[in-house]
């Protein structure tokens, strides 16, 4: 997906919403459990419901590789419903990956090619060409982990490195890389006040912004230092949306949720 | 399997080699493809014909991940067989993997308690939040990445963090968390000169040194500054071993490539 397209559809949808897919079998509604595959019931399920409030879809890797075989595979159908189904939704492969050249190819096409996600987030450490080779996929996106939302944010990514934090390094680096438009950046919205400088970097680039709700980010704040013209934000929230009931009708109850944030962001697109 | 255990099969085998089982399809003698599982066909081989020379193997999982669920369930053999036929040999889950806490915890259940891992590598840039879930495993080693082998490590890794490298603030800060006792690094051996630096700072920790042979690291060098009264090196060979034939001679090529290492491994010890 282009992100021309992405921003036609957060248009259309007056949503820049994206669902966190991470799907914890000790959480799901007790009945799902007597299905074949559960966790796919339960997606499947969620997606049904909120599909149209939505511009994303955002599977945590780690939720699926902890069931193995079975987890892979819940994965694998999670992904082709969605792409069958609602192709104009954009889908993000949270798998935080990255390692030298010719094994980040293999990352790369595992999640770009085969599993056929639009997109998939990635760790800086390595450098360039850890990263570069995620680049090289046409019409797909590679979202660079800059500053997290976890408490461990503040370890190093908030150090200074040559008089500057080292997430403004990596944004600022990052920037040099081939085919640098492919690029996105991960930005946590527990820390609101860093959007104004982010956008000094990153004017054009979309943010996928996890920590609205269950994190503690606000989502007025995030919009109001981070958008940009094109938009530029995917706001993620995960457990807010997906475990607002545990009940028979947690489909609804997750619409319901996103239908509020939808709400909220309709206003802020004015 | 405890650290103590590790350094006993180093004495007894005369070897801190460590087989990295990085394997591509495309690269594998082309008899083994009429195989069922033509991966683990290939590993079986490597591991019968290799075990007594070699004290871990690693699998790169991004070379599993690249061939979906069938990579997947060739990665569940793989280790398997080595943890049934040779338990003994220290297995390393090279994942990279690295996210918020609880997200780290289902990374860390997967490879080290469902795979049975013995250990698995880890990035740093989410900070202490995002690592520590994998230190919380008993007789489970967290591998974090420090200085790595690629082109991409002067990108950020080596750069002035408050005075000092951002990799040496890596190995000083990770050594203030809990369980920290269970950390080992991955540093790489194209830069041996870094060892005597990074003794200073974990003097006894066990260093996974990637980049001997095909990334053009030298082995003596790395022992001479890296090497500590505990041994304290793992020395990974991939390529080097694993493709030394494309013939059907290839698993008997590998032992006599791996058996060169040994030996001078077993200089080396002295």
């Amino acid at each position: 997906m282009t992100t021309k397209e992405l921003v036609s559809q957060i248009q259309k949808k007056k949503s820049f919403l994206c669902i966190g897919l991470d799907v914890d079998i000790h959480k799901i509604p007790q009945h799902l459990l007597k299905e074949e595959d559960p966790i796919f019931a339960f997606n499947k399920a969620i997606i049904d419901a909120t599909h149209h409030l939505c511009v994303a879809y955002k599977p945590n890797t780690a939720f699926y590789e902890a069931y193995g075989l079975k987890g892979w595979k819940s994965l694998e159908k999670t992904i082709n419903y969605i792409n069958e189904n609602h192709p104009e939704i954009f889908t993000i492969a949270d798998a935080k990956r990255g390692d030298i050249g010719n094994t980040s190819t293999m990352y790369a096409k595992a999640f770009l090619e085969d599993l056929n996600f639009d997109s998939v987030t990635v760790a800086p450490y390595m450098g360039k060409d850890s990263v570069e080779p995620f680049l090289a996929f046409n019409n797909k996106h590679t979202i660079l982990l800059a500053l997290t939302s976890n408490t461990g944010a503040f370890d190093f990514q908030t150090k200074q490195v040559d008089g500057k934090e080292l997430y403004k390094q990596v944004l600022e680096t990052s920037k040099t890389w081939e085919n640098s438009e492919n690029l996105m950046y991960v930005v946590g919205a527990t820390k609101a006040e860093y959007f104004t400088e982010i956008r000094k970097i990153v004017p054009d680039s979309f943010l996928l912004v996890p920590g609205v709700g269950a994190q503690g980010g606000n989502l007025q704040d995030v919009c109001k230092y981070g958008m940009n013209e094109q938009v530029g934000l995917l706001i993620n929230s995960s457990r807010g949306i997906i475990y607002a009931s545990s009940q028979e009708d947690f489909a609804q109850a997750a619409a319901e949720k996103a239908k509020e944030l939808q709400e909220q962001m309709a206003v802020a697109l004015g």
